[in-house]
């Protein structure tokens, strides 16, 4: 990453001191960091401000550790030698709720295995939860919360994460978690999903993930996606994703139209500025 | 704190490009960051590093954003609008066991008020908790666990720091904590309190501090103690905290005098090494 302008500084003695250097050769200076000489066009910072900027990054550095040894605090039950992902799933002690999948009856047979919890875990990370629970509703009574529309490992992600603030995400189970993440206002989990999302975001899968971000609000995401999109309008109607949306939706593919539109204008007036001045 | 080296510097027009000022003067660079022109003696890094470090920089600051908001979703019940300190103590929801200050009689009225609190935090945060809970011992039957030697003030503290993970403290509350801490066996806690105490040491109240460490297992603070001690030896003994001490544990007072002479013996050799060389 870090290309080298001075091939020639290579062959400066090594035990030369930097006065030495200096004295001889006044028109280049030599950097302390990459040690290669650079000259005025090259200029970086003086040397106060180089160690001014060592000294923050070693504070930065140290305010990340003193944060990850909190968090490895407040997080519970992640013990290294069960990683998140693995199969077993680890029932905190003393539960006083269990959440059960309902509604997914296709792939796993896990399904209505009941998942322990804490209310008050649940009650403060989600406020949907914690109305469901401090308002004495049937899910309070039983002791029950029934999860419609989810899997089994996508329910158990999205309660780990709960107690953890960490998940193992393929694009799946971002889809899934960000969508449990909507539903139960966590809106620390839907962050995560959606920038993990964004990240994955292609071409091929634009139209889906544009329709999937308007669908469950997530704004990042459909940002992302429309601006994808509105960059290869000339490839959008031949996909067949495209005439899927404009029949099941068409004012999705409405507003597609209008966010190219508006880009077409606002480039137009940025050139028409640039030419005048 | 950032002296400026160059004070001819400022006397450039302001308006003089980059370029044109190399151009007429090659023997000196100006700072990208300071914006004052240097010469060789003070020179930093060339532009490349300046960048990198620069890219690094944003980088952590955005590793420090992340790990906050982590922070911030895995903290229990920290409204802004009651802070820790407040005299209102918020009980969390669904507790399943109180906490209650015994074995003090003295400062406060509230000593006998039981402080509400959740096993499965209780023995997520300390090994020592999670024996007594999780052993069905006497305080998991009754739901009541009775902390001595500590005030009302300091138990509060400590369960809300096992929920926050923050605390607002005083020297003598971190010392009540650390005390808590150690005998809970809550790291994250003892390490906090430690580092206040290490930070507010100074040679009145280093013997004290110097004991307290010791009989508390505390030996960040132990050495940090001993080390201001051993660099005043000449008034020590002048000092009625080192005659209690020589009476009611000489044992202590020994461990000065033996790091004293081993400090002695460090610095000869490191000066004899001085001087061969």
């Amino acid at each position: 990453m870090h290309r080298r302008r001075c091939a020639a500084a290579r062959h400066h003695r090594h035990s030369e001191s930097e006065m030495e250097t200096t004295d001889s050769e006044p028109e280049t200076m030599r950097c302390i960091s990459c040690q290669e000489d650079y000259d005025a066009g090259d200029a970086g910072t003086c040397k106060e401000c180089y160690e001014e900027a060592n000294e923050t990054e070693e504070e930065l550095k140290r305010e990340i550790d003193d944060l990850k040894a909190k968090v490895a605090f407040l997080r519970f039950w992640s013990p290294p030698d069960s990683p998140l992902h693995a199969p077993r799933f680890l029932p905190p002690s003393f539960s006083d709720v269990v959440l059960v999948a309902s509604g997914d009856s296709s792939s796993s047979d896990h399904h209505a295995v009941p998942i322990p919890a804490h209310k008050a875990v649940l009650v403060s990370r989600s406020p949907v939860f914690r109305a469901m629970l401090e308002n004495e509703m049937e899910e309070s009574r039983s002791g029950t919360i029934k999860i419609s529309d989810a899997s089994y490992e996508a329910l158990r992600a999205f309660i780990s994460y709960l107690y953890t603030a960490e998940a193992c995400l393929d694009e799946q189970m971002a889809c899934d978690l960000l969508i449990l993440a909507e539903k139960y206002q966590v809106k620390h989990l839907k962050t995560f999903c959606e920038r993990f999302l964004v990240s994955k975001l292609n071409w091929d899968n634009s139209i889906m993930s544009y329709a999937f971000a308007q669908q469950h609000n997530a704004k990042h995401m459909l940002e992302a996606a429309l601006s994808m999109i509105t960059d290869n309008m000339d490839k959008l109607t031949k996909r067949e994703e495209y005439l899927e949306l404009k029949t099941k939706d068409p004012r999705l593919v409405v507003e597609i139209y209008e966010a190219y539109l508006s880009k077409q204008v606002n480039t137009a007036a940025h050139k028409d500025s640039s030419l005048k001045t």
